[in-house]
């Protein structure tokens, strides 16, 4: 067969702030021969979807700067979670037409990147839930969620969580487990139609943090045992001024801090004289002890309806960097995906 | 008898960052008729020391700030942790002669206040330590690094500490803990004197973080497995930098963020991205559970020398306001305390 078209997103440029669609990001039309492609003992694949997640705004900065994770060469293709369909093969254990999760390059084709942190896996057949499902409240965003929740909550009937970015593809999940576990969940997000959907998956006290002040909120509804952690700045200040003493602080981003935004908090004072306890944590961190369980326990739950879950699905591989653009601004509902292939 | 000479110190104005000596806190000369003066169930106290402390800064404050500690009344006595003589009593338990330990005015003469979390305790008699150390060394400071290291250190020979003001009375204390474990300690403290104090008591990287770039050194000699935090602001921002994975910090204090001075972190991602543990203490806090540990493994290792200490002492009640300015600016050598009085 001759080359065919292969849309391709490099990474063009270190955003001072927030990501600027077709100025961070640029999208190639490229070609590939899928047939005669070297693959040199890996694997051709197929994208399916990909998943955009607040962390990958971490990986578009100066390479010199150390982080746990690695940074975006520019002039490089970026790469992401997602789903594929292996095309051709020539490593063991992947055959043509298998369904595989892993880190992907952000192309319509490409031979699989080396292994890392998350190995390529081969999904089973049949999965409960959508691609799409599968890559939020199935995959990163879901199982952060819950591994996060399960490993540090340590929820007791009747306590207060308070839940930042509660309408999201992580918060939903936190919110939802916590009320089945009979806690009060206060939940903040940044729009009216996200204060309808925290609603709707059982926040008690949902607030828009642009229109309504968090602390007036937080010192009425709280103090705050438990605080599930994903933006930063003035909500984590409003959230230390009202935690409970011995509370708990589940830091699972500080999305706030990603995109240039400087905010000097006020009241970390509050760790030592509350005796707070924070645990930061990584999807990978906690993977090896809750994958089992979360497929077991909870993506079941999921397929079934039991927790509900909201997805923003974008077409087409070249709209990567708008997709990431709405997410850093929060400006998307649900999960963010894009759809690359049907399969 | 007549009345004597009672000099209080009066807290007279909310500073906008560092207390100003004779403008924050004023002294006035007042007279007490000790043998007249109405006890009302309690105990009248001659003051012998007190204890100038950190957290002090953190009572003078507005009161509807709401914080773990109650904010002192601008027209009030201030009070603090003290140690006094019992110079007439109505109340069971104390008797005359008594020396005790707790929450007292800074007053030549008063009577005691009512009990809150530190009661008044009467020391026993024949102290293996000197008045001075029992408030330093074997009391609040020295307490609170031995519990909050013995509670959340965990430390394993080989690990490396960063200790943030490695030649106060806490971070002393820490530092020759750590050695004791076979840890390797970075410490850190803002003069040349005090680099002199932390090589004497151990420290194998001692630098003085106003003339030796904080973020330099832990690269160097990183990454950190524990970091005792004091200080908050750029320090934190350069530990955080620089922690291990799954690193530990034990907020002891922010001190840093006491006077007014705000500062912006740029690396808090690294909580959730090096999956570190934060814990915050209070002295308070872990007292119920280690309190006869301390006394009964401890101060004897500081009785026979094995743990050195160093105290500012400063003579005369009026002196508390300088005392109190010298120890927020850095500018003490050793844990201060104020002699108010020979026994």
């Amino acid at each position: 067969m001759s080359p065919i078209r292969n849309i391709s997103i490099y990474f063009n440029e270190i955003p001072s702030d927030y990501p600027i669609p077709g100025q961070t990001l640029i999208t190639k039309e490229e070609t590939i021969d899928i047939d005669t492609v070297e693959l040199n003992g890996s694997c051709l694949l197929k994208t399916l979807a990909l998943s955009i997640d607040p962390y990958l705004r971490l990986q578009m900065r100066e390479t010199h700067i150390k982080s746990y994770f690695p940074a975006y060469e520019v002039g490089e293709v970026i790469y992401g979670l997602g789903i594929a369909v292996v095309v051709r093969s020539e490593r063991e254990g992947f055959k043509a037409g298998d369904k595989v999760y892993g880190l992907l390059r952000h192309q319509e084709y490409h031979v699989a990147m080396p292994d890392s942190l998350t190995p390529l896996q081969v999904l089973p057949p049949g999965l409960p839930i959508s691609n799409a499902a599968m890559l939020g409240v199935g995959g990163l965003a879901g199982g952060s969620g819950y591994m996060g929740y399960k490993e540090y909550a340590k929820a007791k009937k009747g306590q207060t969580i308070f839940v930042s970015t509660a309408a999201g593809a992580v918060g939903s999940v936190v919110v939802q487990l916590a009320k089945r576990d009979g806690l009060r969940v206060i939940g903040s997000a940044g729009s009216e139609e996200k204060v309808a959907y925290m609603k709707e998956i059982g926040v008690d006290v949902a607030f828009n943090y642009k229109t309504t002040d968090t602390n007036a909120v937080l010192a009425k509804e709280g103090p705050i045992d438990i605080y599930w952690e994903n933006v930063g700045g003035a909500t984590l200040d409003a959230a230390l001024a009202n935690m409970q003493v011995h509370g708990t602080i589940i830091v699972c981003g500080v999305m706030s801090s990603y995109n240039g935004v400087e905010y000097a908090h006020k009241n970390l004072s509050s760790i030592f004289a509350k005796s707070l306890h924070i645990h930061g944590f990584l999807y990978t961190d906690l993977a090896p002890k809750y994958t089992e369980e979360f497929y077991r326990d909870f993506v079941p739950l999921v397929a079934t309806g039991a927790i509900k879950h909201n997805e923003e699905i974008t077409r087409g591989l070249d709209k990567v960097g708008e997709a990431m653009a709405r997410l850093q601004k929060g400006e998307n509902t649900g999960k963010v995906v894009v759809w690359v292939a049907d399969e």
